[in-house]
């Protein structure tokens, strides 16, 4: 790993340079040329890709060769549940949903509810509590319950088990060790965890009996699951997944990963309109110390971020995105009224967003897979 | 592990000094006031306890106190498959057999079909299969089949990964590596193995949502699975099992382990009479080189894998036995009778419990567990 940052599942540190970070894992950038084959295929475009947010892939155009051939894919994602979800991690949930939306295809959501009980202090039963938050969470956003299909590790594993050991005996310890950063006193249910990760990028060849092209929308702290386990699913006789990569979602605080363990850099989908504001308005922006001198000199909005929370999340249009990002420039849009608007912004998102998750609860079931 | 031999589930190797082996490991030996106490409350006698082949133990008292209190025990023990069963894996299932009938209790068998396709060049596929054969062998001993369950880990997973996990979290890969000889190079899958075994020694206590004693026959190769586990299972609320400790059935050549790998060293449960005619008429005996010099000066029972094999499973009646070794000892026993016979007994032994295996074939569903 370079020595200025540190991108891991387990730990994030230091300013990422993601384009070096694709380059030191063998990941290729989204160029134009794939961008724009995505978008006709899929017969629509997404912020998420125009703005490069999903900015990296493996093997798309594989993927996408195989599609035009006939032979469909299906999308594989997931999140480790350690408490309220965040802004953040919707983002690669709300890019499965249109990729499922556009193409027509199934989306298998793993919910390990047993990863985070084993790296951290927390205990398996809230882990798994939470499992079902989570859960509710994701089909809010607007999954097809038919082409849906989510399980939680620990009551799938009747399922995962028998598919995970035959990936853990292609993978030693030394291969994990310095992947993760584990080290000698990393207990064995986190050194085991990544062939439970690795199975539902396989699962539905192993359903279908025949091979089924997957295709994995994630950060890219989660790259490294697939990369430790390529080499054991092709030695099984499997396609390697296709992988499309996320940035992460910075902190409001200025960090390069909204950090879910620091309740001052991040917004929880579970918090209050009166704590999103205040969080949004303790926020660091891009611009000048004083209303005078941001008038007159103007702001970064590379460095706002509330201009990169419009551009992550809450402004789809990229038209109304480059009014806001000049205003910061020119120094027209002052912090109060830019972080009173994304306030907001994100308050109807999360009123909505929760209307859904209500109206929803009762349907969860129709998504959940158990043995 | 002391320098001479060395005893882990995947490697046995030298003379086993049994003694030094429980010392070394804080096991105590099975005393004549226990031998008794254990007899008196069965309320019979067992050849295997009897001549020390079940020789140590862990916390025999504590259940024993517990059971006079009237918290009963259940019993717990299981054979990982690789190969067809030999005699000497019948030793540990059938003393276990006899401990369920005497004192009337519940016996949990796991099948763990993963390890030695893990640890091993064997593929899953073949340890799943040979898993039914070895239910069947042990459902032949004679157990009761309301108070028998068996279950294979993978079809059982959904059940006993769950808890694995909780006592995976609790052991590091610092412990495993020693205790089982892994290195870095050793797959994922084989590390976290001992985490599943683990599960069944508190399985009763979870379903039933009080503490309930287990005790645990097994070969002394199997102790380093529980001393492995037993702090994790503390803190996790249950006891720590109570465990007796059986000797290897000895290889007809010799060794101090009788080696499933080694055909000629090995009597499997799926040979023919032929076969075990010609392995024990190859057996080391403890005689002179000639029937002449055996007559004059005798030989001895301890050095004699035939002698060894009638203690171990084939001569149930101490008197009995005891002609044996005498006959071997005063020379009037020559080694072609001697195999002869033995031959006939294993034959017989094999004849009747095929039989009954053929007969138990359709009940066996009875006996298994599945998610």
């Amino acid at each position: 790993m370079a020595e200025n940052f540190k991108v891991t599942p387990y730990e994030v540190e230091g300013k990422i340079d993601y384009d070096r970070f694709a380059k030191e894992f063998g990941i290729s950038i989204i160029d134009k040329k794939l961008e724009e084959r995505i978008e006709k295929l899929a017969g629509g475009s997404h912020w998420l890709l125009r703005r490069h947010i999903f900015y990296a892939h493996r093997d798309m155009n594989w993927l996408l060769d195989e599609y035009e051939k006939g032979n469909r894919f299906y999308l594989y994602t997931g999140i480790a549940p350690s408490g309220s979800m965040t802004l953040g991690h919707l983002i690669p949930f709300m890019f499965t949903q249109w990729l499922q939306e556009k193409f027509g295809v199934e989306v298998y959501i793993q919910i390990p509810d047993e990863e985070k009980a084993l790296i951290r202090n927390v205990s398996f039963d809230e882990v798994h509590k939470l499992a079902y938050d989570d859960a509710l969470n994701i089909i809010a956003l607007g999954y097809d319950p038919k082409k849906t299909k989510i399980f939680f590790n620990t009551d799938y594993a009747g399922t995962l088990y028998r598919q995970a050991v035959r990936v853990a005996k292609r993978i030693t310890f030394s291969m994990v060790k310095d992947a993760f950063g584990f080290t000698n006193e990393t207990n064995i249910g986190s050194i085991f965890y990544t062939s439970m990760q690795a199975v539902p990028a396989f699962l539905k060849s192993v359903e279908e009996k025949k091979n089924v092209p997957c295709l994995i929308p994630l950060a890219i702290d989660q790259d490294v699951h697939f990369r430790v386990a390529r080499d054991a699913l092709v030695k099984l006789g499997y396609y390697k997944p296709a992988i499309v990569h996320a940035k992460f979602l910075p902190g409001l605080g200025g960090r390069p990963k909204m950090s879910a363990s620091d309740p001052n850099d991040t917004i929880y989908l579970s918090d209050t309109p009166e704590a999103v504001e205040k969080k949004v308005h303790r926020a660091i922006t891009g611009q000048q110390s004083t209303a005078e001198l941001q008038k007159k000199l103007g702001g970064d909005p590379e460095k706002c971020s509330v201009c990169q929370y419009y551009r992550y999340l809450f402004e789809p249009d990229d038209k109304k995105l480059e009014k806001i990002f000049e205003g910061e420039r020119k120094g027209t849009l002052l912090a109060g009224e830019h972080k009173d608007d994304l306030s907001k912004r994100i308050n109807k998102f999360l009123e909505e967003h929760n209307k859904k998750r209500e109206r929803l609860r009762s349907k969860l079931d129709e998504f959940i897979l158990k043995d």
